[in-house]
This record gives C-alpha cells, sequence and structure tokens, in this order.
C-alpha cells in the first residue's frame, strides 16, 4: 500500500489471505514518496516468489500501474477513497490503464475482493484453494439464507425494531 | 461476451490469448437474455476446466458479477462502452461489485488487456508463460525506443509530418 | 432485496403497500450471494401468482436487471445508496438496461415511490386501488396546502422559529 | 412525448406495442410549450380510459414527473438524450423525484424498453399479454443462441469478417 | 417554494429582499404535490402584480421551469441540495430548460444571490434599487478589505488563532 | 461574449432581441484577454445606460461572473460548450458563484434563453414587451399544437417518413 | 486567496514557504468582492517584486485565472473545497482555462503542493533551493521508510492497534 | 510525453517554447512501457541541466505524477483526452497528487499554456522573458481588440457571413 493511512482499508485484504491461509507480506511502497523502493520492489518480486501482487491507494493513484509496468506478475489495483471526489479519483486513476499493462481492479474501497481475487487467483495452480473457494460461496449463501429465513419468520417490523 | 455487438471490442482478448498460445473458447452467453444458459455455463466452467472468464459487458453491464458469483474461477470483466454516458454506466455496473463476490476490471473498452491479465494469471501455474510476459513487455519498451529515437533524430516536426 | 442492510429503505415499500392494503412479501434474495435462490424465485414468481417485485439493490446493483431478464412480470428497481459515489453506482447499474429487459426504476433510495408505483400498476386491473391513490394524492395536496396556509399566517420567521 | 423531435426514439415504443397488439395513441404534449394541454391530458387520461403513460423528454425534463402528479395511473419516463452531457441531464430530471410521485423510468434513448414495460405491466390484468411477453423473452434467447452457435461454429475471425 | 424543508435554504432570499425594502410574498407551491394550485398560481401571477418568481425546489426539481412555462414574468430558479447526488439532480433539472422557456438559475442552495438578483433584476425600473445595490457591493468590499487589513495586521498564524 | 469563436452561439440571443424589438450592441470582451476592457465595459455599463448584460463564456467561464462583480446591473451568463466535458465546466465556472455575486445562468448554449430572459426582464418596466413574451408564448404553443395535429391526422409512421 | 474562510486551507502553503524560508505576504483579494484589489494587485505584482503568485478559491474559482490574466507572472491555482460538489467546481473552474492564460493547479485543498510548486520554481534560480527540496524529498521518504519498517516488524495486527 | 499519440497535442508547448526562444527537448518516454527510461530521465534531469519537465499523458496518466516524484524540479503535466471518458480520466489522475508531490496541471490537451506556463516560470530568473510575456499578452489583447472592432463595424450577421 501507498501509505499506511490506506492501512484501515488494506487490512481486509490481508484478513482474507489469513482465512485462506495463503501467505503473504503486507508493505508499504509509496510510487510517490519512495520511487526507488516501489522500483525495486516491483522489479525483483518475480525473483523473490511473489506470485500476485494487491496494490492500494488514493488520490492519483500511481502505485498500481506503475507496479505492473515494472513486473509480469498479476497486478490487483485497490481504488482507496482519500478526502475528495469520494474515490472517483483514485478509481479512474488505477483503471484506465493504457493498452499493454494490465491492471485487475476491484471497487472502491473493498480490500475484502482483492484479497478473494487473489485467492482465485492462486486458485488456478491449487484446486484446494478453489474447493474452499467454492465453501466460502457456499458459506455467504448460507449467511444470508438464514437471515433470509429470520426476516420470513419475524417479519421486517420486528427484524428491525427486535 | 454479452452481445456480438461486443466482439469488435472483444476480440483483442482473443488475440492477445492467440499470440501468447493461451487455449481459449469465445462465447455469447447474455446474462439478460440467456440467463439459463449464462447460468450453467458459469456455474459448469470449473468443471469442464476452464481456469480464467474474462466477460464484456455494456450499460447496466451484469455478466462479470453474476459469472462471479456462479464459480469460484478468477473473473475479469471488461466494460464496454455503449451508446450513452461514455462507458461509465458499464464502469460503475461492473467495478462496484459488493464484498465477497470480487470480479477483476480492466479499463473501458480495453481487451487487449483483459487478454494480458489473463496471461499473466496464467503465469502463477506456468513460469514460462511469465516469462514470455517478460518479453512482451520488453517488446512494447523497444517499439517506444525505437519511437523515442526516431522522434530525436528527426525532431517533432518532421516525425508528425514525415 | 439484496440484503438485510437495505432493509431499512426498502421497508418503506411496505409501508406503502400496507397502507394501501396490497398484500406482499418481504424477501432477502441476493443476485451475487444467493444467485440459484435469486433465479427460482424469479423464475417461478408468476406461478406463484406473484404479480410486481419489486428489487432494492446498491453499489454494482444487478438484482433488479436479473430479476427482470428471468420473468415476464413487471419488476421495479430501487438504487440503494452504497458507501461511495452517493448511489451513483447504483442508479446507472439499475437504469441503463439493454433492449429487450425493462425495469421500471425509481429515484435513489426512495422505496417510498418503489411501492406507489408498484400500487399504481395494481391499479390497472383494480379501478378501487386508483380511486385510493387518486384520494393519496389529494391527502399530500391538503397536508401541503394546510402548511402553505400555516406559513402565510405566521410568516416565514415564526413558521422557522416557532 | 415533449416534441416531434423526440419521435426518433419514441417511435420505439409504438413498435413494441403494435407487436403485441396493445392500443395506444402517439402525442405531442409539451409541459414547457403546452402546458394546459398536459395538464388537461393528464388530468383527464383516466376518464378517457388510458391506463398506462409513457412520457418521453430531454435536457431539464419536466414532462413525466407533471404527468405523474396529474394522475394515479402509472407513468413511464424515458429520459431522450439532448444536446448537451449525453443525457446525464434528462436521466436525472426524470429520475429523481421527490416522495409521494413515482415515475418509472427506463434507461437513456430506450423508448423499447418503455413498450416491453408498459406490455409487462398491462399483463397485470391480461394473463395472455405475460405468456406472449414470456415468449419475447424466448425469442430474444433463442436470437441470442443462433448467433452464439454460428460464433461457435465459424470462429470470432470469420464472424467478424465474413 | 415546493416545501417547507426547502425554507431553510429559501429564506435567504427573503432576507434580501427585505434589506433592500422590496416587497414579496413566501409561498409554498409544489409543481408534484400541488399541481393545481401551481397552475393558477403561476398563470395568475403577473395579473395579480407579481413581477418576479424566485422558485426553489430539489431532486428532480420542475416548479422553476413549470412556472416559466405558465408566465411571462422573469423566474428565478434555486436547485436545493437533496439527500443524494449533492445537488446535481437539482442543478440539471432546472438549468437545462429547452429553448423557448427561460429560467435564470443561481448557484446549489444559494437563495441569498437570487434575492440579490431580484433586486437586481427590479433595478431595470428603479434607479434607486441600482445605487443600493452598488452599496451593497461597496459594503460588501469593505468587509472583505477589513478582514484583508486585520489578516496584514495580525499575520495568518494570529488570524487562525486569535 | 469572451471570444467571436462564441459568436454562432450567441448570436441566438440577438435573433430574439430583433424578434422583440429590445435594442441591444454585441461585443467580443474577454475576461482572461482583455481585462482592462472587460473591466472598464462592465464598470461603465450602468451609466452608459445599459440594463442587462449577457454574457457567454466557455471552459473555465470566468466573464459572467467577472461582469457582475463590477456592475450592478442584472447579468445573464451563457456556458458555452468547449472542446472538452461538454460543456460541464463552463456550467460549474458560470453556476457556482459565491453568496453576494448573482449570475443568472441558462442552459448550456442556450442564448436562446437569455434572449428571453432578457426580454422578461425588461419587462418589468415595460408592460408591452410582457404583453408580447405572453404572444410568443402562445405562438409556440401553437406551433407544437399544429404538429401534435398533423402527428395524429398522419400518424407517426407517415409523420416520420412523409 | 479569495476569502478568509479559504485561510485554513491555503495556511498549508504558508507553512511550506516559511519550512524553506522563501519570503512571501498573505493576502486576501477577492475577485468577486474586491475586483478592482485584485486587478491592481496582479497588475502591480511584478513591479512590487513578487515573483509567484499563489491563489485559492471555491465555487466558481475565478481569481487564479484573472491573476495570471493580469500579469506575466506564475500563477498556481487552489481548488478550494465549497459547500457543494465536492470541489469539482472549484477544480474545473480553475483548470480550464483557455488557449493563452496559463494557470498551474494543483489537487483540491492541497495547497501543501502550491507551497512545494512554488519551492520548485523559486529553485529555478536558486540552485540551493533545489538542493533543499531534494532533502524534503528524502526526507519524505525516510518518513515512508520508518514507518514501511516498523509495520514490518510489528506486523499489520499490532500496527494498528498499539 | 508519454507516447507519440500525444504529440499532436504536445507539439503546441514546443511552439510556445520556440516562439520565445527557450530551448527544449522533446521526448517520448512512458511511466507504464519504458519505466526505466522515465525513471533514468528524471532522476537525472537535474544533472542534465534541464529546468523545467512538460509532461503529457491520457488515461490513467502516471508520468506527470513520477516524474514529479523522482526530481526537485517543477513538472507541468498536460493531460491528454483519450478515448473515453473525455479526458476526466487524466485530469484527475494527474491533478489530485499526494500532500509531497506538486505536479502543475493545465486543462485538457491545452499544451500550449503548458508551454506558456514554462516560458513564465523561466521568467523568474529571467526578467527579459516576463517582458516578452507581457508582450505576448497585449499582442493577444490586440488581436481580440481588432476582432471586437471589425464586429462592431461589421455588425454580427456580416460578421458571421462575410
Amino acid at each position: 500500500m501507498g501509505s499506511d493511512s490506506d492501512l484501515p482499508v488494506m487490512k481486509d485484504a490481508a484478513r482474507i489471505l489469513n482465512m485462506f491461509g495463503v501467505p503473504y507480506e503486507v508493505k508499504i511502497v509509496s510510487a510517490h514518496r519512495t520511487p526507488e523502493m516501489m522500483f525495486s520492489y516491483a522489479s525483483f518480486a518475480l525473483e523473490r516468489g511473489i506470485q500476485i501482487i494487491v496494490a492500494g491507494a488514493g488520490g492519483a493513484a500511481h502505485l498500481p500501474g506503475m507496479v505492473a509496468a515494472l513486473t509480469p506478475l498479476p497486478v490487483i489495483g485497490v481504488p482507496v477513497r482519500a478526502s475528495a471526489l469520494d474515490g472517483l479519483d483514485s478509481l479512474l486513476s488505477i483503471v484506465q490503464m493504457p493498452r499493454g499493462v494490465p491492471v485487475a481492479i476491484v471497487a472502491i474501497n473493498n480490500a475484502t475482493n482483492a484479497g478473494l481475487l487473489a485467492v482465485r487467483m492462486m486458485g488456478i495452480r491449487d484446486a484446494d484453494l478453489l474447493a474452499r473457494m467454492s465453501q466460502y460461496q457456499e458459506d455467504t449463501r448460507n449467511d444470508v439464507l438464514r437471515k433470509a429465513k429470520k426476516l420470513e419468520k419475524d417479519g421486517w417490523e420486528s427484524y428491525l425494531n427486535p
């Protein structure tokens, strides 16, 4: 991530990777304030055995795109909502990459989905992860179904004011 | 893709996959007009040995998100510019997925990057693909350098009016 | 609705239907987290005697459009404001449906109007409902007129600081 | 519709109604240029036996909302793209109605869906129409399937350059 | 104004008119909830001796445009910020009027300027008002100059933390 | 107007003033390129007997607001669509004036309405102009009614393909 | 700056100039409320020995552009977020200047960067300032590296909940 | 500039620098396709005697911000309009830089102003350049005045149709 102020958002990706037992490292690497570190981190990531890079940044968010320019690994970008424009600037700065340098972007502030996308990608070489992703989807489904049943049983008035 | 009218955009993904020798299938599957086919296609993709799904759609673009809801595989979404709002509707309809169901989105109409992203993902299990992606990046670099040299040699006036 | 977090918004539709004595059911059905349930709910709604479906969802809001794809019944979509972009993402995700699959969309978070629209639609086969809708409009009118008279009598200073 | 310049867009609603055999009338009624006619048209529509009103307008599009204020009938609004802002002004002017006065809005310039929505609404009292709507959806599905098969057979290169 | 909820914004216009001694009336007239009253109010305004109409409304704001359609008097529109989209919907709904029916729009929630604009318009027949408007501009200027001097004397640190 | 490139838009205001017999002058005065001329033009307009100023400009459109700051006369702003952003920049640059300095803005490129608004303002001191404005509105109405009748008689198919 | 309400934002530029020992003056000069002062301030700035002007304003922000029209000096514009539209109006009002009159704009509310940009510009004639700017960049870098190390050592859970 | 496709826009900066006799070099340096070249170009620019860097890029435009991160020199960013979103993506990607790394941005596609801004900056150490900038502003003014006179003499009808 570009700054420790992004951590409250980006931690959700770490949580997902913990849940699925996928090893990861959490780093602050700023495209604008530590460009050399960003450069070397991205350039040597493949060599160090990194398989996927999740990069979160806000405002004129250049980190995901620059990292993607420096590595052949898949890069997932998380647009972090900064103080103005409600995240639209972060979103457009990450998503509108030119032909040749892809970034996989997820929703504004949605590091949970960045983590889940990383797990799905890892599933390409690890069938067990895909199976657990299916299980995760089923668990989510069951959570919703439980709520759906409770709503049906209680009625919406009691559901809202228990 | 959701309609054959998306093919002129989506063909660029196929071209990239051809270039990297990654096998693929091209299908028209509409979330809105063939929901059952979309449902069964997405649900059985894993079983059929599919590893990544690239889904392009325009306007209120529901295909990528619905497919992602029905499979544990990674799904790449391409927002296709439709007749109004310059692609902003497609972009927001795909990118703003809720927590739990990730879609990897690329730039508006940028199916080239969807193909490249798929190749990078496949690189997770195929080191050779990553090596070729590095080569592709170097080729792109050399193209730019060639143009940069030509511009330096000719000067911008002659470059523009050869 | 797609999630129980939409209930504080969507309950306003239920209130309107209560007020007009139109029977309804309130359900949580998520396009993204319970796609099978969404599929079967929408596909069998007509058979079960449902006449109108009101679907509320936020962010990349796919529920109304997917339901409309799976039923010939009229579907009313309520864009629920999610955490970013002030509801514009929900609005565009629901309204920009492709030719062939209509959704009747109302204002952001305005489930009251979804309920009223449903009542007006039911009025197509129930003249009494239309009469009561006219009465509702007259009541609203009288409310405004009462306020207008009070404002005229008190003056705006006292009206603001009674 | 508010002007004869909207006819090239709005005719698509008429075509759908023709196709389903639903009787209709096509009228130019401008909220801004013929307010009295708009007023009386909307006020007496119920009495004249009208069951649904489809209103299309562009720019600061007031026709659908004003008509909805003057009748208890369901009103469908079509935002017509005017010369600036790509239809966003028409869309917001129609969709953001206050609580109490619902308008059912469809996508920008999508009068086809306005017609289809009207047919679905009429289906509330005419089961036969619903059956034909299901048939229409199946026909659309089959069109897509035909194209999908052709694409599968020909391959995308020949499909694009027959 | 369209609703008494607009009064906290619209009162600023009244304050300006008080300050300049321009007689006015404050009314709640809703285009959507009291269309007949709006109709008769606007139609008879000229006859009643009204010279300018200031109309404020939010969301799909139809009041200023409808009033302008029903009177030859100048109409000033105030876009009131409603609960979503930060006033952009109100702004576009009022400003994008079609050729033939002009509305004079001011900034979002800026009823002060609506009042000042009305005074300037009244100045067309009352030179004294224009003189007082010049005086008002000079007073505003002097306020700023006073602050400018204080800032120069105190320095910005003390100015901020007196 | 700020540039002769605005003339094709702004001429519509002149046409309206011709039609109503209101005397006017057409000037190029640029806030950015001839600030002194703008300054003196605006400052002496009242003295020269000008009663209303119509100012059109595009992009970062400062002319209407600057003129309004320098005169107590009513100023009408016309946002002219420049090469990017579809006129949104011009619109916001003119409409979002701070409290104290009002500008009466009309729709993007809609100099016709600027002319009509000026006529309505002049009507404050000239009842005859108001009467002719009413007549203009009636003429517009009759134009629409003529088209409405023709459409009713011919049917929409022949109306579109005469 | 255009108003003392901009001071809490604009003070950040002063802080940067203090830090780098660049002399400056802080002034309130309003394009709309003190146009004459703005005019003379900008016109005589060069003569008074001013080298760069930093101008902050909100809403329909005309100050930076007007100042740039009246001086050959470089002008830096700071869009200040006003009460509506999240600063987009200020941004577009400043950035979309016509050919011929340049303004150097920075991010919304980012007066820190305006100060830093002024220092970089001053560095054109003062190599020592550039050296100190390099040092500032290195300090910033070290701050980030310190945080990066702490995060690495503590792990993200402890970093968030120390 | 990031690509030779930006040259038709960026050449306008070169033209201005030619006109003012300011020496410059024109280079293609892509943040995304030649990151190493970008890195070394920006890092050694100061050492090579460069005094200002003008960087133009489109879409997710990272070049200006990355260059600013790697040099203490002033950097001017030109948002180039790419194929979608009318340049808004380029604009936000460049302007919304975080505190600490300033970029001086000009209007979309307005490389003319980037050149003029560079000249104004160079004027900080070269009074002669400032004098010529004043002359340039006077020439522009005279151009407008000539057109203004012609318009006054000919009238707008002949001016438009000579």
